[in-house]
Formats: C-alpha cells, structure tokens, sequence
C-alpha cells in the first residue's frame, strides 16, 4: 500500500493507473474510519482496479464554533484497517497544500446548500463542494463511494459533478447502524453512555415514522410532528431540524410520495448526530385505482 | 475538422486522443473570431498534437441588462477560418445542455472577481469561471489559450485551475492590435466611425502611462490622473475604471514596482471597451543603488 502525500505524487499515481488502462476506485474520508467507510472501500475494491482511500479533514466544512480541531484522528489504526481491506493508495495531503496562501475560489450548489444541515452550518457544503471538487481533480477517479448518512451530502455532490461536467460516476451506499439502530458515525465517539443510549432515539423515531407511511400515511406534518414528540420525550435531546423532502431535488414535500427523504439532525448534549430514511412510495397506476388495486409501495431505507 | 455539438461527444473525441498520447490544446471563445483568437489558435497548434475550439456566448456571464442577445455571432465566417488553420474540432454546445433544468452549482474566485470589470459587471466572473470549468472538463485540454486583453478574465482563470487543481496549463497571450493601437475585440463591430476614432485614446492613454513610469514616475495616483485627464476629453468617453495594480494578484498598488498592470474599462457610446499594459520594473538589487547604478528597467505590453 502507498501511502501520497503530495499533490504532484497523487496526480502521476492515478494517472499513470489510467494510461494503463486501470480503473480507479476512490473513497474520500476525514479518518477515523467505521464500518461506514469500510463498506465503501469494499465496494470500491470489488468494481475497480484500484482503489485509493484519501484522509483529510478538511477546514474549509467547519465553521468556526465547529469541531474541526478536537475531530477524532488516529491514523495508525485507519492505516491498518486500509492495508487489511487491500486499499492500494491513501492519499494524506496537508492543510497548507490544499489551501496555500492566496486561496480564494470556492464551488457552491446554490438552493441545494442552504437548507436542512446547511440552515445550521453555513459554509458547510461550500467546503464540502470545494474539497471535493479538489479532490477529484487530483485523484481523477472513475467511480467515487460516499455513504447515505450524509444524504444531502450526496445529493449535493451529484448535483455538482453533473453541473460542472466532471467525468466520475458517483455510488453511494446505505447508512451501516450499529446492531441497536445507531448510525455509524465517527462523532458517535464523542457521546458519553447516557448519550449513546438517548440516540437511539433517533432512528427509532425514523422507524416509527417508516411504519406510518407503510400503513398509509400521507401528511408530510403528521410524519415530523410524530418524530418529534418521540424525540422531544429525551431530555438531553435538541432537535436541529426533521424534514420530509423529495429524495433527489432536496425540495419540501406536503404529501409524501415517491421516492422520499426523511431527514434530521439532532444535539445529543453537545454532540450534534443526523440520521435518514428513504422510502420508496410508488403510487398505482390510474388504472389500477380504478379496479380498486391496492397501491403499491415499496422500501428502500438508508 | 470535426464539428461536435454534444458534450458526450465532446468528452470522447478527446479521451480517445489523450489515450493515444496526443496532446490536446484548447481555444475556448464567443466566436466572432478576430486576430486575437486567431493567435491563439496558431498558439495551440504549434504546441500540440490536437487543437480544440470552442464557440459558445455563454448566457451567465452577461447581466441582465448586458449585451448577451446582441453578442455578435458569425457561426459560417468562424468554422471557415476554424478550417482555414487547421483546427481539429470546433466545440459548439447549446445553452440547454450545458445549462440543464436544476443546474445551481457556480465557480466563485473571491476576492478577485469583485474589483476592477467585477465592480461594474456583478456576476460576470462567476459566469466566467463556471463556464470555463466546465469547459475544462469537457474538453480536458493538456493546455487552453486565453488572451491578455482580458486581463483579469486570465488571472482569475490561472488562480481557480490552480486554487481547485485542475490539469489544465494556461498560456495567456499579448492583446493583438489594429495598426492604429485599438485592441482587437468582437465588441468593436459595436462602434460608429466617430466612436471608432474616439476609442483610439484608450491605447493612447495608456501608451503615455507606459512612457511616464519609464521616465521614473512611481506614484500610481498621478498615472491614473493623467489616464483619466486624457479619456476625459474624448466627450463620448465614460471611465468606468482606470487601475494599476500588481499584475498577478490584482492588487491595488500606490507605488509603481515589480510587474504591473494598468487596466481600464471605458464606455465609448453604449459600448464597453477594456484594454491594458503589463509593466515589468525591476529595482536595481541594493548592490546597485549603492553603486549609483541606473535602475534597471524591462517593459512587456499587452
């Protein structure tokens, strides 16, 4: 396994790998990896030739009351998990190469970067969009794996790649929980036990509104009103916000139908955790109401 | 000469020719081609295997109240001397596909888009560096022409494929003038014969500028006076600016050293013309001073 740190050095790998003709599968990362990652690396490791792992936590997403300094690191233990996985290059670039003095040009999604986590976190997806963007034009991947917990994080980096034309396909694959429900994450570590038993609530309360649109529901409102109460009833809990949108566009849906996203982000004390559920509600056909059919649904969930 | 017009197209005419080692050079204009394009084109195939020209008037970099409609277009009279010097591929996208429903993502460089053209033209370099990005990775080009009478358009152009580490080398080439110094400019077919004379002191202003710091003035505030004393005589004139500034930041400087650019926008009539002067003045090391050595001096125009 290599380990790049130059930003000329990454380039000459990745393109020497696609001159030979090797695909290149890329999983970018800010470390500390979970099963999340993990996932995505072995997704990478089946489609490609090569898979590079980049580690780089990157400033430009925080804000400045956010956790970009106290953000777990540990290196040695992502280093070792890559080498098990079989990644063939991490890709460890420096704060000061990727924003040298004089820096100044940012990718922004507009109406796509305001809304849900955006609201809470201006700039986030501007140095989201920025790094990424950054990123693919030193690692000139052909596939690029990010996970669904970071729904609108997908949403966002689909939506640029398609805008500005870059040449990567983009995966992106289900939420991996803990076998209690929690959503893997690397924050999860900053919870302490009362905290960690409190999320829970979380993806229960997106369960539970699962189990309701299953069953019929279509009101949007009914939908948050329920997963809020059931959060509201954790003391240490501080709702950031819960929304239903449609999946792809991000846009506030009323009646929920298609492809839908339930979406939230919650404080568990001073920890700030988001979670999400897709579910898929295709309507019947005219017809099919007509003869007095059942719609048909079917799920997905991150 | 192929002409490709979609960007699917665009893409694999390109990825097949670098796959085979070629290398590719990029003429991204409006159209409307003049001599300034044409030095670029002539650029391009000196210096690689391939030569892309793209003619696309790019609707987000006109404000609303801008010329975007008028632009003059000549689509026949451009691929004739497209063929003429052996251009590879013209490139001619439609607005649609390039700004598809949904598109929201945008290239900013901040800092260097606000000033100078970026004052009077809101919006005008965010169009620009979107675009061209775009662009960029559409076509892939191993090297892309850009002129030096768009002085700033070039420097916010090396700053983002620097900022954003795209792969593509710039070479920005001198302003091309007719014999009696106006710089060439699509936007000259707007100017009456008294216009036309009358956008003459642009260049002679700025010649003067030149003879004055060879002369030994270093106040930057003097040299922009006697740029505006000159235009100003010119009744159908309006300075929209008249700066000097440090050539690869666009800095605004008070005292004249090192390599400088002085830049204006002048309305003659309706229409907006810029042009400018590069001057390199180097000091004398201290050695020099001291020995009571002339300062030495170097001068580039555009």
């Amino acid at each position: 396994m290599k380990i790049i740190r130059s930003i000329a050095g990454m380039r000459k790998y990745s393109g020497g790998a696609r001159s030979k003709g090797k695909t290149v599968g890329f999983v970018p990362t800010m470390g500390y990896l979970h099963e999340g990652h993990l996932s995505l690396i072995r997704r990478a490791k089946k489609e490609c030739d090569l898979t590079v792992l980049s580690i780089f936590v990157n400033p430009t997403q925080f804000g400045p009351a956010e956790d970009y300094k106290k953000y777990p690191r540990d290196l040695k233990h992502d280093e070792a998990i890559a080498r098990r996985l079989g990644v063939n290059a991490i890709f460890l670039p420096t704060v000061d190469k990727m924003y040298p003095p004089g820096f100044c040009t940012y990718v922004s999604v507009e109406g796509l970067s305001g809304i849900l986590c955006g609201r809470s976190r201006p700039g986030h997806f501007r140095g989201v969009a920025t790094v990424v963007s950054k990123l693919f034009n030193i690692v000139q991947p052909d596939v690029a794996y990010f996970g669904q917990k970071d729904a609108q994080q997908a949403v966002i980096i689909r939506r640029f790649v398609k805008d500005l034309n870059m040449g990567v396909k983009i995966r992106v694959l289900p939420i991996i929980r803990e076998k209690d429900g929690l959503a893997l994450s690397s924050r999860n570590k900053y919870l302490s036990g009362q905290e960690r038993k409190d999320a829970l609530v979380l993806y229960a309360a997106l369960r539970g509104a699962r189990r309701r649109v299953l069953a019929g529901e279509r009101s949007a409102k009914r939908v948050v009103s329920a997963i809020k109460r059931l959060i509201e009833e954790k003391k240490g809990a501080k709702i950031d916000y819960v929304s239903v949108v449609e999946a792809d566009s991000l846009t506030e849906i009323k009646r929920i139908s298609g492809k839908v996203l339930i979406a939230l982000a919650v404080r568990i004390g001073k920890t700030r955790l988001i979670d999400n559920v897709i579910i898929i509600k295709k309507e019947g056909t005219k017809a099919q109401r007509h003869r007095g059919t059942k719609k048909k649904m079917e799920i997905r969930c991150g």
